[in-house]
């Protein structure tokens, strides 16, 4: 199921495109990172799995989980998912 | 840009897996759909254009993204992407 206190330490490796709290920064490239705080875990998982089979395509993305372990994966899946959202739907 | 309102119409094909708020909610065959609220435009816009050109694989995706011209993912995703989301990060 992951470890989140484990997932902290793997997640410096996540954090200047995505943040310690899960809000996708600006990249240089243009464009922004998308959010991962509280995200589910199965579905970040299944992401991470599926850019290190190559089925989802990102040149920073592929580059980031050549370093990370199935074991890495699931404990940042943890840490990010982890982390409690809140939403307010606007008025319209 | 993509109008949010106008996406709030689109949004009632997407609300029964993703939520009216965005939040995922459990799915039939097990697992749940991610979270969409307050995530990036661009992102959503690209993930959406992705499942259309099936180069993202989703049985539940694909059937979804064929009746949505690319003038209601834009304003599906201006309506996900202006959800307002706080965070907070668990403590250690």
């Amino acid at each position: 199921a992951g470890d989140s206190t484990a997932g902290r330490k793997v997640m410096v490796k996540c954090q200047s495109c995505h943040g310690k709290e899960g809000l996708g920064r600006a990249l240089a490239g243009g464009g922004e990172a998308p959010n991962l705080a509280g995200q589910k875990y199965d579905y970040l998982v299944h992401s991470l799995m599926a850019y290190k089979a190559g089925e989802r395509k990102s040149y920073m993305m592929s580059l980031v989980v050549k370093g990370l372990s199935e074991e890495d994966i699931a404990n940042v899946a943890a840490y990010y998912a982890a982390i409690k959202i809140t939403v307010e739907v606007p008025q319209e």
